[in-house]
C-alpha cells in the first residue's frame, strides 16, 4: 500500500467519539473537519476542531446519517479521509463505496467486508470456513418461512435465539423458551425485522445460557500483519446493550484465551480484514467452548478498557492504517499489563427503567488521579439532546489487579457528581459493589435476571 | 515492625493532595478525616472525605500549620495516622514528634530523619558519609562569618552559590557570579536566611552551570527493603520553582542512570530511610557528573509522573509503609514503560511576571482520553484563595516516547478551558512547544535564561 499519510479528516460523528478521534488526530499531527447539526453547535468536538461544517437539522438522519450532505462537507474541507466513529454511519457499507467513489478515504475495513459482516448469515458462514465456532442454528440460511424456523428450532433444541439476520447489537435478538410459543415469537420477529432493517429474514441458534460476552480485537494493516490486542468482557448488559465491560476477561483460562486470539486472528486473515475490528464470542465457562456472534468492523464504545492496559491508542492507529502506514507496534505487540474497567454514563433515570434523561448538565465533577482516563464531551451548560444516544462520559480505571480496578471505579463513582439530568451512576455503583460481579459469576443475563432482582427486593 | 493496618488517617493538607490522599485511603479502604480553614469549607476534600474537622482561620498558621489543632482533630476524629502531603508541616520533624508523642502514627519517616535532611549541612554530610558526590563547597560548615565564606568561595571557583542551612525547595539560595559582588550579596543572604527560616548560617557551594535537575524516587518499608522508582527531570524552572516534569529523564545513559539510583540507595541505607522520599541532584549531561543537592522527606507534587511510568500508586505505599506492611511490589519492581510529563497549572498571570491570581473559577473544562491524568481540587464555582498557593490542577500525560508524550500533553493542553482566573497554561504550551525542550537541550536556568528571552522578544 502507498504511504499516503492523512492531513486532513472529517470526523463524521458527535459526542465522546468525535472528541476521541479529535485527540487521535492531534496526537497524529492530522488536522481535524468537524461536522454538526444544529443540535450540537456548541459541543466541545466543534470548539475544537480546526475547520467545522454544519451538515443539517437535529434529527440524525438530516445531519449525521445524511450521507451527501457529509461527503459534501469533506469535499468542501478538502479533507482526505472520514473517519465514521461508531453508530451512525460506521457499518455502512454503501457509505463506505461512496466515500472511495469521492476520492476519500473512508477510515475503517473494506466496503465488501462491511457488507460480509454485516449480513450476519454471510458472517456466521465466513466463521464456520475459517473453522471458528459457531453457535449451533440454522447455519446462515435465514428466512421468513416459519415452518422451517420452527422445523429448525426442534433439531437444534430449546431455549433458541430468533435473530434477524440484519440485526446486530443487540438488535432484532429473540429468546424462545420452547416449541409452544415458538409460532407466535416468530412472527413477531420476522415483522420487527422488517420494520426495523427492511429485512424480514430471520435464523435460529441455540440459546447458550449463562455464558459470558467475550470479544477480541483486531488490528490489521491490510498488507499481512493480523494483530490481536487482547480480549474484553461486557457481559453487564441490559437488553443486550453493555453497561460496564472490562479488560482482560476474568476467569479465563489462558488456554481458552490463546484458542480465541487464534480464531480471531483465522478469521481476519480468512476475511483479509484491514483496519480495527472486534470479534464478538460467548463463551460457556463452564465447559470452557466458545461461539462466535459477530464480529463488529469499526471503534468500539468500550476500546479503551485494552487501551488502558496495553499503553495503545486505537483510533490513531486506525488513521495510521488508513493512511497506508504500519502499525507502530506491529513489530512487538504490548503485553497486557493489569485491569481496566469501563463503565457508561448514560443520562438515563434508573429509577424510571432507564428512560433517557435529556437536558442541561448544571454541575459536572468528574474523577481524577491514578489510574483514572475520563472521556467526555460534556462541560457545565452541555446539553444532552434528546435526538442522539444518551452518553455523558465514560470512566474508565485502572489497577494493577482487577480488585483495585473495581475499589477505584468505586471511589471514582463516588467522586463524580453530575447534576441537572438523571444518570446510570446508581446503576454503575451498585454492579461494582455486586458480590456477584467481584467474584466474576455474572454472565449476559446477570444484570437483568440476578443483578436487578436482588437489588430492587 | 508490627502489621498495623491504618483504619482512619487524617488528611493535614488541603487542596489537590489532599483529594489525592483521600483517592488513596479510599483505594486502601480506609476511612478519611479532612481538616478544613475557613476558606475550604467546600472544597472537594471536605466534600468527599468521611469525616471533617474545621481547624481554624484562613491563615494557614492559624489552620494547616496549627499543630495542636491538627492533632486534637486527629484525637477527636480517632483516627489512627497523619498523613501530611508537601508543603505546611510535611517536612517539621516536631510536628512528626508530636504525633508519636499523641499515640499517632506520621505518614512519613522518623522525625530524626526529617531533622537530618532539613539541616542542609548534616544531610550533605550524610551523602558524603555514604560515598554520594556531594557539589564542591564547604563541607557542611554553615556560618554567619562573611570573611570565611569569602574564602571558601575564592577556594571553590567562581561562580558560586550561597545556601541557607535551613533553606530548600528553591528557597534561600543565590548565585555569586564573582568576588566583586560576594560581600554585599553574602549579607543579604544571611539577613535574608535569618528572617525567613530563624537562622542566619549559610554555605558556600560551586555553583553548576546549565545542569539539569533530576530526582531519584525512593520508597523504603523500614526493614529492609530499600528500592528505587526511577528517576524524574525538573529541570524547567522558573525561580527555581518546577513548571514541567517528567520522567524519565531525556538524553540520561543507562550508565549515569544506574549511578545515581545506586547513589540513592546507598544513602537511603546509610540513614535508615523509611517511607517516600526524593533524592535530588544536579548532573552535569556534558561530563556526566552528578551532585547530591538534598532529599526531600516526603511525596512530591511531581509524583504522578512516577506513577504513570511504572503503575504504581506511591501515596498507598506511603499508607501501607505507615501501617507496617511490606510494599505492594517488594519483589518485583515494576518496570518502566513509556513516557510521563506533568505541568502543573497555576493561578498566575504570565503577562504580569507571574502574579498569583486568587478568584473563582467561572468555567472549568479539562482534557482527557488516552493516556491522560488530571489531579484537581477544582470544580465550577471553585475559588482560588489567596491564602495558599496557587495551585488548579496537575495535567500529566504518558505516551509510548517522549515525542508523543509531549504531542499529547500540547493537545491536551489546547483542550483546557479556565475562566475567572488568568492560569499558566500559556507558559506550558510556550515551553512544550520549545524545540529546545523537545531536543532536551534544556536545563535549570534555561526557562528564564533562554526561552523567556526568546518567547517574549
Amino acid at each position: 500500500m502507498e504511504r499516503t499519510m492523512l492531513k486532513r479528516v472529517l470526523i463524521a460523528n458527535r459526542g465522546e467519539i468525535a472528541l476521541r478521534i479529535l485527540r487521535a488526530c492531534q496526537a497524529k499531527g492530522v488536522e481535524t473537519v468537524a461536522v454538526c447539526s444544529q443540535a450540537d453547535e456548541q459541543a466541545m468536538h466543534v470548539q475544537l476542531a480546526d475547520y467545522v461544517v454544519h451538515i443539517g437539522a437535529a434529527d440524525a438522519k438530516r445531519s449525521y446519517l445524511n450521507q451527501a450532505a457529509i461527503i459534501g462537507a469533506a469535499l468542501l474541507a478538502k479533507a482526505d479521509a472520514i473517519h465514521p466513529g461508531y453508530g451512525f454511519l460506521a457499518e455502512n457499507a454503501g457509505f463506505a463505496e461512496k466515500c472511495a467513489a469521492a476520492g476519500l478515504i473512508f477510515v475503517g475495513p473494506q466496503p465488501e467486508t462491511i457488507r460480509l459482516m454485516a449480513e450476519k448469515a454471510r458472517a456466521r458462514q465466513s466463521a464456520i470456513e475459517a473453522n471458528v465456532p459457531v453457535i449451533p442454528g440454522t447455519d446462515g440460511a435465514a428466512t421468513t418461512d416459519r415452518a422451517a424456523l420452527a422445523q429448525a428450532a426442534e433439531n437444534i433444541g430449546y431455549p433458541v435465539m430468533i435473530k434477524a439476520s440484519a440485526g446486530g447489537g443487540g438488535r432484532g435478538m429473540t429468546r424462545v423458551g420452547g416449541p409452544e410459543e415458538f409460532a407466535e415469537k416468530a412472527m413477531t420477529a420476522i415483522s420487527e425485522a422488517r420494520s426495523a432493517f427492511g429485512d424480514g429474514s430471520v435464523y435460529v441458534e441455540k440459546c447458550i445460557e449463562n455464558a459470558r460476552h467475550v470479544e477480541v480485537q483486531v488490528l490489521c494493516d491490510g498488507e499481512n500483519t493480523f494483530l490481536e490486542l487482547g480480549e474484553r468482557d461486557c457481559s453487564v448488559q441490559r437488553r443486550h446493550q453493555k453497561l460496564v465491560e472490562e479488560a482482560p476477561s476474568p476467569g479465563l483460562s489462558d488456554k481458552l484465551r490463546k484458542s480465541l486470539f487464534e480464531a480471531s486472528i483465522k478469521l481476519c486473515e480468512a476475511v483479509a480484514y484491514t483496519n480495527a475490528g472486534t470479534i464478538e464470542y460467548l463463551v460457556d465457562m463452564k465447559t470452557g467452548e466458545f461461539y462466535f456472534i459477530e464480529m463488529n468492523t469499526r471503534i468500539q464504545v468500550e476500546h479503551p478498557v485494552t487501551e488502558m492496559i496495553t499503553g495503545t491508542d486505537l483510533v490513531a492507529e486506525q488513521l495510521g492504517i488508513a493512511g497506508g502506514e504500519m502499525i507502530s507496534f506491529a513489530n512487538a505487540r504490548p503485553s497486557p499489563h493489569g485491569h481496566a474497567i469501563e463503565l457508561r454514563i448514560n443520562a438515563e433515570d434508573p429509577a424510571m427503567n432507564f428512560a433517557p434523561s435529556p437536558g442541561r448538565i448544571e454541575a459536572l465533577v468528574l474523577p481524577g488521579g491514578p489510574g483514572i482516563r475520563v472521556d467526555t464531551h460534556c462541560e457545565v451548560g452541555a446539553v444532552i439532546p434528546p435526538y442522539y444516544d444518551s452518553m455523558i462520559a465514560k470512566i474508565v480505571v485502572w489497577g494493577p489487579t482487577r480488585d483495585q480496578a473495581i475499589d477505584r471505579m468505586i471511589a471514582a463513582l463516588k467522586a463524580t457528581r453530575i447534576e441537572g439530568v438523571a444518570t446510570t451512576i446508581p446503576t454503575g455503583l451498585a454492579v461494582l459493589q455486586d458480590p456477584d460481579f467481584r467474584a466474576g459469576n455474572h454472565h449476559t443475563r446477570w444484570f437483568e435476571q440476578v443483578h436487578l432482582a436482588r437489588t430492587s427486593a
